[in-house]
């Protein structure tokens, strides 16, 4: 197997978009390219994450036109791929395998999505398409409605009182807007308090509209190709070091959802890949969908001891110049979270990390990133450490 | 590059289902698993086709449950593809290069949909998402609509009478329904008559109901491993010997719809590949959504000159028996068309044909078989060639 690099990166603006899909990813596409000093005629592949272009512009099968939109020719193959939340990052992976096998030399991937133009109610209906619909969906769940029975479970396993863990999610809140003031892509750029989130709208007791990352629109993008080839082309490449994905079932046949097996799975086959372990790990990007998915995220990822991620959170272990920097970006929660892009967004968090391109918000000195995206109610993770 | 094998196929009938769509996986996936000599503990990754689970059972990220519902463990990676028609083609293709580069020794890959359950008004509506949603969607075109175009052009370029043209599609449908009669998993097991065809609806004019494929629900699976492996497993491996897939923007960019040129890229990236030519090939299982999308794909894959299909279909030259038979398993007209599944379904055509266990619709002496999966109006190709 062949070592993988990204070349370059691009990522649009987060927030509300009046460019379709297919707009934002060409956007995003060329600035990769550019960046990696190619033109459209290199890339050789095309891999697209997106979870519902179908229901927001009546677009399937997107990925053949995001390659036209950007001018690749007719042998270019182009795949969508889609893991709910996590579509971007199994786009990589899959991306990772055709570079590192010798297939291809040169492809590009990421991920396009227009959430936010949905409008609240219709995405919240159509992102509930994630839950298992045969014994949840049908029930009435949502994904709000999910992760509060994750942090109900997380208080009682723990003996964490509930007030005390309501104050230390609206601490991952207000770490993650912290950090967001300082990424010029981010949909929210403005700080937010402790009580901006307990005072905040309940969404699904406990969590507050404040524990909730938001519908955006948006999309990332990445060139992968050799070490030889990207040692050429850029100044700084960064390389994949390791991947994993994991899946899990339906929620009723979860044991513990504090405790979400498939990122386990899927970290541990990206550590092992790697030849890395948690310590090893400088700066993550991860998926704070809800401010107690960081949480057990980064216990999930091995950082911190299960039980222990909230009070480390307290402890600011996870600010930038913390132990564990975790969403210097800002996060789903405060850069935002168009699903099908997420995967790709992290992806150029962390590049633009070990490329010490970060300005205010860098994680000094970070050699080795990991990005960790969730699909579904717990249902897909993937695991992607890079380094330098 | 390591030799891939395919060591179990898999199929439900194809029609009217009252299972879900994740049901309809687990059977065929069973039954590919076990007639490789296998057991669920035995895959190490999953890929699934599918199109349109989120507007049929409001299931989106269905490869999870997929692999739940077979007992697939937590760190067995599972991955949705989504390419319109032909999504579980690109499903094989990306399970195929899991293998070959030695990443993984045993891979379950298939497509599963229920299209027929949504009623053909929905159907058709949520089919229509498949083209470019801000230039033709947008316009109200429908896929009989852009097939109406393709058979107009064709009998325009080539000089021949629409009313010759039409009697020769209605061939196309004739054969294809008598092959069907011979296949117990098919759909419409029912001879028709050119008199059927033409006495039939009008659809998209000069396309009629009987030139037209069905909705259908089914699913198939196949078990993909490494030649050595496959040996062990069972008495006769079927080879991978060709893989390519091709891409095209809308319609309105396209200089010539009766050329798709993601086919030709496509058939060109198998055969080398393969290290064949068309006229290797003994049997194809090829996209004939419309009967003038067989005519065209004929002449595409290289079987006649462009110009000459219709031709070769009134000489009897793609029947069974015939110089290249095509669609020996009644195709998408008769067997039936589960979008997300009519790739690996078309894959467990061929393998058995080419394991001499077709029977009454048996290939005599296929030794190289081919299949070929048309996603979108024209926008996806992929083209895998089989071999013994």
């Amino acid at each position: 197997m062949r070592k993988v690099a990204v070349a370059g990166v691009g990522m649009t603006k987060f927030g509300v978009s009046e460019k379709s899909q297919v707009e934002m990813f060409a956007e995003a596409a060329m600035e990769a390219i550019i960046t990696s000093s190619l033109k459209p005629k290199d890339i050789q592949a095309l891999f697209v994450g997106n979870v519902l272009g179908d229901f927001e512009e009546g677009q399937m099968n997107i990925a053949p036109f995001c390659a036209a939109e950007i001018g690749l020719g007719p042998a270019v193959p182009a795949t969508r791929v889609e893991g709910a939340c996590a579509s971007a990052s199994v786009a990589i992976r899959e991306a990772f395998i055709w570079v590192a096998s010798g297939f291809y030399d040169i492809v590009l991937v990421g991920g396009t999505e227009r959430a936010m133009a949905m409008g609240t109610p219709l995405a919240t209906r159509t992102f509930a398409m994630g839950t298992d619909s045969r014994y949840e969906e049908f029930a009435g769940i949502t994904f709000p409605g999910a992760f509060a029975m994750v942090a109900r479970l997380y208080s009682v396993k723990y003996g964490i009182p509930l007030e005390k863990l309501k104050e230390r999610m609206a601490l991952v809140a207000v770490k993650n807007h912290k950090n967001g003031v300082k990424n010029p892509l981010a949909q929210f750029r403005k700080e937010i308090t402790v009580e901006t989130v307990l005072n905040s709208a309940m969404v699904a007791d406990p969590l507050q509209l404040f524990d909730c990352c938001p519908f955006s629109d948006g999309a990332a993008a990445l060139v992968l190709t050799t070490e030889e080839i990207a040692k050429k082309l850029v100044e700084k490449p960064v390389y994949i070091l390791g991947v994993g994905q994991g899946s899990n079932g339906p929620l009723c046949r979860q044991k513990d959802v504090t405790r979400i097996r498939a990122r386990e799975e899927a970290a541990q086959q990206a550590y092992k890949m790697a030849g890395l372990t948690p310590k090893d790990i400088d700066v993550c990007e991860l998926h704070d969908c809800f401010t107690i998915a960081e949480i057990v995220a980064s216990e999930g990822l091995g950082f911190f001891d299960f039980g222990k991620g909230s009070e480390a959170v307290e402890k600011g272990e996870t600010q930038i110049g913390g132990r564990i920097p975790i969403n210097p970006s800002g996060g789903l929660k405060a850069k935002g979270h168009p699903i099908g892009a997420t995967g790709a967004a992290q992806a150029y968090e962390i590049v633009k990390q070990l490329r010490g391109e970060c300005g205010e918000r860098q994680v000094e000195g970070a050699k080795i990133g990991m990005t960790d995206t969730l699909g579904g109610d717990l249902a897909t993770v993937v695991n992607i450490i890079y380094g330098i």
